[in-house]
């Protein structure tokens, strides 16, 4: 039996997504059950078997500043679903909240494993290959040494693995070119760093990457530091929004090209299949001591239903054992950042 | 009379395109002269009153280093093309060649104008209302000072006041989120210097902007570093490739589709003149003493002779005294980068 923990106040819409998702979910997966943690008077109509409410009192609003979302509201849907994780009533908790307060309490509440020392959110893109490329990081950790993009080349790693079943997922290291001798000190010291953790085998890393094989799928997983991590995911949710409303304008100009809608009707339905990014749902706060999934905020229930099934995955897969076993044996490789921190952590001022 | 050097070499296709390209854009602009740089036996074929050759002997290939292309190849059509810009037999030089080679070659024989300490290279990238958001840099400056950014967004308005006719257009600092206590240290200081500049009127900063800002066309020029900007550009030539292919697949499935599609080619064809990157190419390298312009090297003669227009345009405009006007009103905003690069510089290691 899977339990999960699930923010039901979190996101643009709360309950009404939340609960509908939960209903679905409960559905597919016959052996999990759900924690649904939110105002008791905003979930009592849901009833489930396999289901129970955690009461919780308050709820960290979308633009709630850090400092009141970790200090203030000691008692959001947000802050007691983690807890659940912590006490061991839940393998994973999902929220659609406030991206950087989720980071903030999970970090509080949960502490990272040993050997990594910033949490990072892992976020799917589909790729041209049809399946999908995971990023991170997407947590907005803005200056990163080289060894926090080796923890997290290392945490992508155990998580593609876990959630794609593939052994030996490729990494690739986000660059401005393919050559070693491209890019800042940080990425040259990353670049440095993953190809010596290739080498004794505690990754399979590709080499630089850029920014058009993320959509290429050339690598399974692709390695950047929060801010660019965060440009990048922005700039293509720009990008097919404007041509999402291109394609629109263009097949409802006029009573021709509206038949020609009608026409191509099942084709663009499955084109609109292809990238519809609820289908990709679901971010992995990752190097944690528990699983946390983060869901974009506007999500609908089927959307947030998707986060559901990753976090249900990732339990049932044993992520967090899976991430904790490849950071133990990439140990090695890892324990130098203790020592060389203070060199990285004055450069990357920066 | 308007005088542009073209680097007819250079380019993935070389004089097949751009000499096809020269052709047209002498038809279209009755006022225009064409300095043709390259092997004379690769061009010799072309003849037109407004047009004359220029003999360069050697070529700067895509993957030839920085140091093969500027010191070793000195008669490279690249370099005689920057040098006619130089002498002042050309307003503008324009090449489809590698962008590192033409920044290294053209910093080193136009040198950079007072006050500027690195050229940037700005693209126009379409918007969802229509137009064109300026972005720069995009150039490879991968270590950038808060100072470095300021520039840029000089450089930036005098482009598009030049090019748009907006004698103010509004500038965005490309962050992670809109409040000014995001992002790196550079960021933030550079966040300040640009609201500094626009409380003296040197600027019309518009503050922080975010990924999706861009495409949505918040404000008309966006401003990051080179990193940040090479890989935001390359994002969404993977994702634009992707979702073209898709679309195509879906089209192509089977016979109903093809009729489907068919029956929705002019809104596919409407559609596709919209996202047409080839009418956005041409990016201008900004900050020297004299005018050239880039064209992506896959360039076709369609989206050359766009580059050569871009060139023409600047000319005509008189890109480089604006650009030289705007940056010695702004003197004493830019001036303390002097002063305080030593602090900058050693931040930027990172």
């Amino acid at each position: 039996m899977i339990t999960l923990a699930v923010d039901c106040m979190g996101g643009d819409h709360g309950p009404r997504v939340t609960l509908a998702a939960c209903r679905q979910f409960l559905a597919r997966h016959p052996d999990a059950r759900l924690l649904l943690v939110g105002q008791p008077a905003a979930l009592g109509r849901f009833a489930h078997e396999r289901a129970a409410i955690v009461a919780a009192s308050e709820v960290v609003a979308m633009d709630d500043p850090l400092e009141i979302a970790l200090r203030k509201k000691k008692d959001s849907s947000m802050r007691v679903a983690i807890e659940q994780v912590k006490l061991g009533a839940a393998q994973a908790a999902v929220s659609a909240g406030n991206t950087g307060a989720l980071m903030a309490i999970a970090r509080y509440v949960l502490k990272t494993v040993e050997g990594i020392e910033r949490p990072a959110i892992a976020y799917p893109l589909p790729n041209a290959k049809g399946g999908a490329t995971t990023v991170l990081d997407l947590g907005a950790n803005v200056d990163c040494t080289a060894h926090h993009l080796l923890q997290f080349a290392v945490l992508g790693s155990a998580l593609d693995s876990v959630l794609k079943g593939n052994e030996a997922p490729s990494v690739g290291l986000l660059n401005i070119g393919s050559e070693a001798i491209k890019g800042s000190d940080v990425i040259k010291r990353a670049g440095e760093l993953l190809r010596a953790a290739g080498q004794s085998g505690d990754l399979n890393f590709a080499g630089n990457v850029e920014g058009d094989d993320i959509f290429k799928g050339t690598t399974d997983i692709v390695v950047c530091d929060g801010f660019v991590g965060n440009v990048m995911l922005k700039t293509t949710e720009g990008l097919a929004a404007m041509i999402g409303g291109f394609l629109r304008a263009e097949f409802s100009r006029n009573l021709f090209t509206r038949i020609a809608a009608v026409a191509a009707y099942p084709v663009l339905a499955a084109f609109r299949r292809r990238v519809d990014h609820r289908r990709y749902n679901g971010a992995a706060l990752l190097g944690l001591r528990g699983l946390v999934f983060k869901s974009h905020g506007s999500a609908d229930d089927v959307a947030f239903e998707q986060a559901l099934h990753r976090a249900y995955d990732a339990a049932r897969n044993h992520l967090l054992e899976r991430v904790q076993a490849r950071i133990a044996h990439a140990a090695p490789l890892l324990l130098p950042a203790a020592a060389e921190q203070p060199v990285d952590a004055a450069a990357s001022v920066a």
